[in-house]
């Protein structure tokens, strides 16, 4: 850093050292990943996943998930499932009709204006949410957000993977940096130092923990920050109507200076990917015949029936139900383990035990006492600050988190010879 | 040029200035395609779509659609459809079963072997074609199908957008340049240059025309270029099972020089994409432990069980009729309209028109004639060779070839005053 300034800021045309080398990346995590089989591993934002079994099926164990992230439960609902085979049926075809049908889009304007009042926002619905946050970086990078005025695009350290795999592309068409995770303050100062910044972070982090929103709306107001933010994590899981971490944290109106992504398959239970929008003429930069077909497809059928069958859940009061299932259920889960994270109402717990070999060998004993966890390593955290990293769920049963903080402790000792919490 | 050598070699982290520009390329595409409401516009390799008819679905004509790319007109197929709807019933989600329940990918699995089988080749399955390209470009730059060595990485000009919109992430871990389309010249200067050369193409071009396989296979018996070739456009039309346009001008085993990527949304009818893999360490570069798990999504249930199905026609009598229809309706086309494509076996059809009014009146015209086709505008071609692209399939009534070709004749002689072929 130099006088307070991150170092990365780029031309255009020349790529920052510091954001994360996805090439080489993928050269640590295949080196990495052999030495741990069986168990989901996760390096960064990345996580890999093994088969738990071979052989025939009635040789595997049965397992609880405490990896997916079907935060509601909703990704197996009768209506979603129901509503994914509905459209199938239809139209007797996985995509979009062809041949002698009309070219129309029902289904898809449907779903959109559901999703509009859902989210509150003007919305676009991408077949995945890795090509939603590919298309706005193209977007974003060219300046047609900002009014004609290329931002100098600011990363959090923690963007997600399918974000942070876009910055030499971003790069290619404006300047860019990338920031410690949440540093506010050298946001601000980005702020102060270029006329127009757009900034792309999480609103709740895969890893944990979420984004300041509110102070980030207050340099929206002093300087006119542009945000885009991916609430993949948070959406369903908060809101009146499941609109999300970062929705429910705006007024009303969204406004022409922030864009929310979010995915539809997480806590929403069906497929896709949507941004949401709250400028018509952002709308329109992003209908289908401005970003290439190739990253513009919609979901398919089964993908826009799903979704449609989550909606209705949306609008009624089964979401909140869930919602509380899902809070009275971490809220257990932080009676019995403590974490950095405990107390802030997100789904996703780590718990540290320090020694990687340590934390292998604990979340092996996991699985076999039928708990599936994620393993931390590094570089994801600091040398020494490897752990468990578990998604909790609506759907998960109060004794399951019971038993897995019982085993967890247990298998704590066993492994490192000490309680939990480890100094 | 200089010395018969392309200027685009870059440096490790210094980008080529020659590949398409994507963010100046959204900027054009955005303005122009204003311009155009209603059509199915091209833009190099990009395309864009419009609901025919707003209004009540009463209201609105049906069309016969020459723009799909369901080639074997496979989409709506009753076993794959059926394919689908079974996968869903089966696990009552549209998701890989998570909970209390067996976390084992069977169906997955299955679809590897059967793909194996049909491929004759490793196979691994992505979620989408795009995926599977994104991950392999990530994986060719790192230098692990290479030996370790990292190859310059030299794209075709018209290499589909979704490789070429990884060049700045290629850039980024080794030199990468662009050739112009199908120049086996300058890629053999390429070869004669640098020791380690990996070729980046399509197998048959989405705008058109094909590779010359047999003389990139000369090159590789000559020289070890390593080919990644894309035959999204190739699959299920050409070998006997299926296997591709590339697949079935390569000898029984691909070998460990080779990567034939394919899509299984297209002439296979399903959803998802893969890639054909020649060697065991290659397979195990691309499992998913390797890659980042956002890339290496496999494809939702409905997707793998449509595929299933779709896998059951290509090894059945039926695929061969449904090639032979196809083969039957393209040779009725070329004697009917004279395209520089005609005679190449392939279901892409050009119609030079000239002037880019001319080209999108006619298109208009065919519209209300009833026939959806694409308008192939610049910089995708030379100014002043504007025309109309077309792709049949077998799914095509000869009569609406017919009459297809009947109303484009006539609809030139209306808006330019001059028979077809234009001069």
């Amino acid at each position: 850093m130099e006088n307070g300034m991150p170092q990365q800021i780029t031309d255009a045309g020349r790529l920052s050292e510091q954001y994360p080398n996805s090439v080489g990346e993928i050269q640590d995590r295949s080196y990495r990943c052999r030495q741990e089989p069986g168990l989901m591993t996760v390096h960064g934002h990345s996580t890999t996943r093994r088969a738990w079994g071979k052989g025939p099926p009635d040789s595997r164990s049965d397992v609880i998930d405490f990896v997916r992230s079907s935060y509601l439960g909703l990704d197996n609902h009768p209506a979603i499932v129901a509503g994914a085979i509905e459209a199938i049926e239809a139209h007797r075809s996985l995509h979009w009709p062809r041949g002698r049908t009309r070219l129309n889009f029902d289904l898809l304007e449907e779903l959109e204006e559901l999703l509009a009042e859902i989210f509150r926002a003007r919305i676009r619905v991408f077949s995945s949410g890795m090509l939603a946050n590919l298309s706005a970086m193209l977007v974003l990078a060219s300046g047609q957000l900002t009014g004609g005025k290329k931002p100098v695009v600011v990363f959090d350290q923690y963007a997600h993977i399918s974000l942070a795999y876009q910055k030499p592309v971003v790069a290619e068409g404006t300047r860019m940096a990338t920031i410690a995770h949440n540093d506010i303050d050298a946001l601000e100062r980005m702020c102060r130092e270029y006329p127009v910044v757009a900034y792309v972070c999480d609103g709740v982090y895969s890893v944990g923990g979420c984004s300041p929103i509110m102070k980030l709306r207050q340099l929206q107001e002093r300087y006119g920050l542009f945000l885009y933010i991916d609430d993949a994590h948070g959406i369903s899981i908060f809101g009146h109507q499941g609109e999300g971490f970062a929705r429910s944290q705006f007024p009303q109106a969204l406004g022409d200076r922030t864009i929310i992504a979010a995915s539809l398959a997480k806590g929403f239970g069906a497929s896709g990917g949507v941004l949401m929008l709250g400028a018509a003429d952002h709308e329109a930069l992003f209908r289908r015949n401005s970003i290439p077909y190739a990253l513009s497809m919609a979901p398919n059928l089964a993908a826009v029936g799903a979704a449609l069958g989550s909606c209705k859940i949306h609008c009624s009061a089964e979401l909140g139900q869930r919602q509380r299932r899902l809070a009275q259920r971490i809220d257990l889960f932080d009676r019995r383990i403590a974490t950095a994270e405990q107390g802030n109402s997100l789904p996703t717990r780590t718990i540290t035990i320090g020694s990687e070999a340590n934390a292998v060998a604990i979340a092996r004993e996991l699985l076999d006492c039928g708990f599936y966890t994620l393993v931390k390593l590094c570089p994801a955290v600091g040398r020494g600050s490897a752990g468990i990293r578990l998604r909790i769920t609506a759907q998960h049963e109060l004794r399951d988190i019971e038993q897995l903080c019982d085993s967890t402790l247990k298998q704590i000792v066993k492994t490192t010879g000490k309680p939990y919490p480890l100094r």
